[in-house]
C-alpha cells in the first residue's frame, strides 16, 4: 500500500469522535449542549441569502476568473478603506474557496520542501498540516496565557533558524480568542522581514471583537499576506468563501496556483457575498456580534466559578480556552465525562497542538445564552 | 523573495491570455466565436436550481461533514447501480470541492516526495501540477492519434521505473475527447497493480459520450480511485462540486486530509446536487447530451474540410483535438491569427503538454450549432 509519507503527521480533528458520540447520544434521546462547534449558529443573514436567490434565478452558475469576480475583489478592497481606513488595490485581493483556499495558495507559493514555518501552539490545527502537505516543516512556537497566547518578537527571533522561512499568526486566535496588539504585530513583521522571511496573518475572526478594536495587518506593509473569510463575522460557513490580501508582485504566482488547484471559487457564494457589505447586512452582523459578546460575558465568569482558569482575556472570535488542571488531570477524559454524565460537549486541548493540551479545553459560545446557562448548571452538578 | 521551488514548474493556463485578448476585442465591439471554453454553455438545469433555491430559503448554510452529506454519498453510490449496474458502498464515496478537490485528496494521500506518476500527454494540464505541488514527479507518457490518444498497457509497462507509483488516465479525455475501452482499462489496472502502483481514473466527462456506452472504472476492482464531477454532464461548473470513489480502506486517510484542507464541500451545492439524479433533471441533461453530439457532428467534418486532421474519433466530452500541421507550422501562431483576423478563439496545444503541442489545437463545441457553423465559415475565409 502506497500511503503518502506526510499522512503519518496529518491528524484528524479529534473532536469529531466526540461529536460522533454526542450525535449517538442525541439519537438515543439525550439532550446535548454543544460548546464544541466552531461555527456561528445563526442562519446566513437575509440580505446575503436574497442576493444568492436573485443570482440563482437565472441559473447561470458558470466559472468565474480564478482570482474571483472583479466586483467582489473591489468590494473587499473597499472594506479595508471603510473599516480600517487603508487604501489597497483590488489587484492584491484574491477570492478563495474559504480561508482554507487562501492558506493553501499563500503557503503553496511560499513553502519549499524543508522550509521551517513557526506556528503558535496552541493554534488552529490545520495550519501545520498545510505546511506539512507542502513538505515544509511546521515548528511549534509555544505560547502561554501569561503572554496572552500570542508570540513575542523575542520568542520568534529566538526560535528562528537558518531553515526558518516564515511565521503564521492569527488575531483573534483559535482556540484562545486572544488578539495581537498592533505594536506587537509590527515588531513581529520587522523581526520576520529582517530575517528574509514571510509573515502570514490569519484574520478570519476579524470583526468579531468585543470591547476592543483591531487594526488589520494589511496596515503593516505591502509584503504581508493576510487571510480572511466570509465564514465567521459574515456568518457564511457552508458557502466556503474567503480571501487573501497578498503582495501585488505575488499575485501572478498565486493566480497560476489558483487556476490549477481550484479553477475558481464558488460562483454563487461570490454573488451572495457581494451583499455582505451592504449596510442592511452589516446591521444584522453587528447585532450578532453584540450577542456573541453577551454570551462570552455569561460563559466566562461561569467557567471561572466552576474552577476553570482563564488567565488570558478572550477578546475576539467565539472561543474560551480554559485551563482545566484544577478540575482534572486530563482534559480529554474530562471532556468525555462531561459529555457522558451531563451532556455537555466541549473540545479537549489535544486538537490544538502539543503545548499542555491535556490541561486545557476550548468552549465555543456558538449557542444562545439560555443554553450556555444550562450547560454551566449541568457542569456544576458534576464539578461543583 | 521566497518563492516555493515548485512554482517554476507550475504553468498558468496559456489560453487565459488568448481569452483576455478575446475579451478586449469584444469590448472594442468585435464579434468573437468562443471555441476555447471548457465548460457547458447551458444554465444549470431547472430542477437543480430549484433544489438550491428551496434549500437557501431557510438560510441554514452550515458546514457539512468533511466527506459530504450522507444522503448525497448514497445518491452517488446509487448512480453507479442505476447507470452501470455496480453496487458500491456509500462509504467509498467522498464528496469534494469540484473534481479539483478529488484530485488533491487522492494524490495527497498517495504521493510521497520523489514518487513518479505517469500522465498521458496531451492531457489535462492541472494533473501534473497537482503531482508537482505534492513534490511528486509527473512523467509524461506520450500518446498519439494512432493510439486513440490513450496509453496502452505495454507503454505503461515500458515507462514504469522503480520510482513509479501510479498512473492517472482520463476517459473521456481532455483535450482529445477519446475513451479507453474497458478491456484496455482492465489491462492498465493489472499492469499498475502488478507493479504495486495505484490507478486513478478521471471520469469527469462520463455521461457525455456519443454513440458509445462507457463502463466505469469502478467496475474494475475495489482498489481503483475514480474521480467524477457535477460540472460537465450535470452542468454545474460554478457550483464547484465533484466526488471521488476510493478504496474503502483509504477513506479514513482521505477524510483526515479533507477535514484539514477543505473543512467541507459547499453545503448549498450539495443540496442542489441531490436533485441532479432525479428523472426530470436527467431528461434535461440527456437532451443536452444529444445537442452536444449534434454539435460535434457539425464541427468535426467542418474542421476536416478546412484541412485539420482528426485521426482519433472524439466520442465524448465536448472537445475536438485537431492536428493543424497542414495549415500552420505553429498552432499558437494560428490561434492568434484566427482570433485577430476572423474572431475565432480556440486553445493551442501548448496548454496540454509537451507532446507535439505546436501542431494541435483544441476546439470546444460549447456554443450552439449556428455559432459553430459561423465559426467554420469565418475560418474558411482565412484558411480556405
Amino acid at each position: 500500500m502506497n500511503i503518502a509519507s506526510r499522512m503519518k503527521e496529518i491528524s484528524p480533528f479529534r473532536v469529531m469522535e466526540l461529536m460522533a458520540k454526542a450525535a449517538a447520544l442525541e439519537a438515543a434521546g439525550r439532550s446535548i449542549i454543544h460548546f464544541e462547534v466552531g461555527e456561528p449558529d445563526f442562519a446566513t443573514a437575509d440580505p446575503i441569502v436574497r442576493a444568492g436567490q436573485d443570482f440563482l434565478r437565472g441559473g447561470h452558475v458558470h466559472y468565474t476568473a480564478a482570482l474571483g469576480l472583479p466586483q467582489l475583489r473591489e468590494a473587499i478592497a473597499n472594506l479595508y478603506l471603510q473599516r480600517y481606513g487603508i487604501e489597497i488595490s483590488p489587484a492584491r485581493v484574491v477570492v478563495t474557496a474559504g480561508a482554507s483556499g487562501a492558506l493553501l495558495l499563500a503557503l503553496g507559493t511560499l513553502v519549499s520542501p524543508g522550509d521551517q514555518w513557526l506556528l503558535p501552539d496552541p493554534g488552529y490545527p490545520c495550519n501545520r498540516h498545510f505546511v506539512r502537505l507542502l513538505e515544509g516543516q511546521p515548528i511549534s512556537l509555544p505560547v502561554s496565557a501569561a503572554g496572552n497566547f500570542q508570540p513575542t518578537a523575542a520568542a520568534v527571533a529566538s526560535a528562528w533558524t537558518a531553515a526558518t522561512k516564515g511565521l503564521l499568526v492569527a488575531s483573534p486566535a483559535n482556540p484562545t480568542g486572544t488578539l495581537i496588539g498592533h505594536d506587537t504585530l509590527a515588531e513581529l513583521a520587522t523581526t520576520v522581514a529582517s530575517r528574509g522571511g514571510n509573515l502570514i496573518v490569519d484574520e478570519i475572526y476579524h470583526g468579531l471583537t468585543y470591547g476592543v478594536d483591531s487594526q488589520t495587518a494589511v496596515a503593516l506593509n505591502d509584503e504581508v499576506f493576510v487571510i480572511n473569510s466570509f465564514s465567521k463575522y459574515f456568518g457564511m460557513t457552508g458557502w466556503r468563501l474567503g480571501w487573501l490580501v497578498a503582495p501585488e508582485h505575488r499575485v501572478r504566482e498565486i493566480e497560476k496556483l489558483a487556476q490549477n488547484l481550484y479553477i475558481a471559487p464558488s460562483t454563487l457564494a461570490q454573488h451572495a457575498a457581494l451583499a455582505a457589505f451592504h449596510p442592511d447586512a452589516i446591521a444584522i452582523l453587528e447585532d450578532r456580534r453584540r450577542e456573541f459578546q453577551a454570551r462570552r460575558d455569561v460563559m466566562l465568569p461561569g467557567l471561572e466559578r466552576l474552577g476553570f482558569r482563564i488567565a488570558a482575556q478572550p477578546q475576539g472570535a467565539f472561543y474560551i480556552y480554559a485551563d482545566s488542571s484544577r478540575l482534572a488531570a486530563d482534559s480529554q477524559a474530562l471532556a468525555e465525562t462531561l459529555l457522558e454524565q451531563v451532556g455537555v460537549a466541549a473540545t479537549p486541548g489535544l486538537d490544538f497542538g502539543n503545548n499542555q493540551p491535556r490541561s486545557h479545553m476550548r468552549f465555543a459560545y456558538t449557542v444562545d445564552q439560555a443554553r450556555i446557562t444550562e450547560g454551566l448548571e449541568r457542569m456544576e452538578k458534576l464539578l461543583g
